[in-house]
């Protein structure tokens, strides 16, 4: 087994190619030579599942205390949005690996994964739902509306730019902004 | 040079593989096997550009009649999200092919799909401007706006199930409703 701070290289190596080439071009021979272990040692699948878990676990941190919080929904909300945002950012070669990759998985870990997102996902619809039960959301089916917020979160990670004009949170509180208040003019 | 049943033939099959394996990992072999020509008369990236283009062409040819015509700026805007939507859901392997896979054109198509790309979506920018001229919009950011509209839209690719409950005409309705109102409750 490798050393963890090995562990560490290859896993960093194993999300930038999967991120440029993806999964199934990517060989283990390109893996050993970026993270400088040798091709025997390498596991394709393995690594992939580190990454997508750790990226789960990470969506996870960052969102439960939210959910967990007594603030009311629209806030809760607006922070979940920024929170899943952050996640995005802090790693986009992780994300990408974590959105695009994924259904390369092995047969178990990729239903242990499709879970695992479910439940994610019923962390938006569980905010979603009280929204709207307290009168303060529109009620749209809450599935599609989580789905629909998810994508539009989601697909910072094909343009956002660490060294561009707007930080995370901006972008982050951007997105609250438009997807709550939506693009008409209200006043 | 294919005969045009041939050539129709080679690009279903290139759209299927491309969507499913990524353009890296289909191999010229799998081309040929799918569509039934010898190997050596399959030209891999000929195929991804005539995917990339012809969709282009269709996401034009929707939009454009929208953007033309004299409705007030909310109508089109909801009438060119249906159309994108009409797109993508009438072709779910060219659309996934034309959202991820274009990068690996070679460098002259890639400069050239990204000009169009961006020229559609400057399309839908300028629905946006005069939205916001008319005092009609929330003055949003342009290239913001447009992008966090295309991503919502586009999304449905990885989702949208041509059997499922949902008429393509009822996502896209729902989506504009959506995207156009946000998820406040205003009455």
């Amino acid at each position: 087994m490798a050393s963890k701070p090995a562990r560490q290289t290859q896993i960093t190596a194993a999300e930038k190619l999967f991120r440029q080439k993806g999964y199934l071009a990517t060989t283990a021979r390109d893996l050993a030579k970026a993270s400088g272990v040798r091709g025997a040692d390498v596991d394709k699948e393995k690594l992939l599942w580190a990454i997508a878990s750790r990226a789960a676990d990470e969506f996870f941190a960052a969102l439960r205390p939210i959910v967990e919080s007594d603030e009311p929904a629209q806030l809760k909300l607006r922070h979940a949005i920024i929170a899943h945002v952050g996640v995005i950012t802090r790693n986009l070669d992780a994300a990408a690996v974590y959105f695009n990759e994924w259904r390369h998985l092995g047969v178990r870990r990729r239903n242990r994964f499709a879970r695992r997102r479910d439940e994610y996902e019923a962390l938006f619809r569980a905010i979603l739902r009280e929204g709207i039960n307290a009168g303060l959301f529109t009620p749209v089916d809450e599935k599609f509306g989580s789905l629909l917020i998810l994508s539009a979160l989601n697909w910072t990670h094909q343009w956002y730019k660490p060294d561009g004009p707007l930080t995370a949170e901006e972008v982050g509180r951007t997105l609250a902004d438009f997807l709550m208040n939506g693009l008409y003019r209200t006043a």
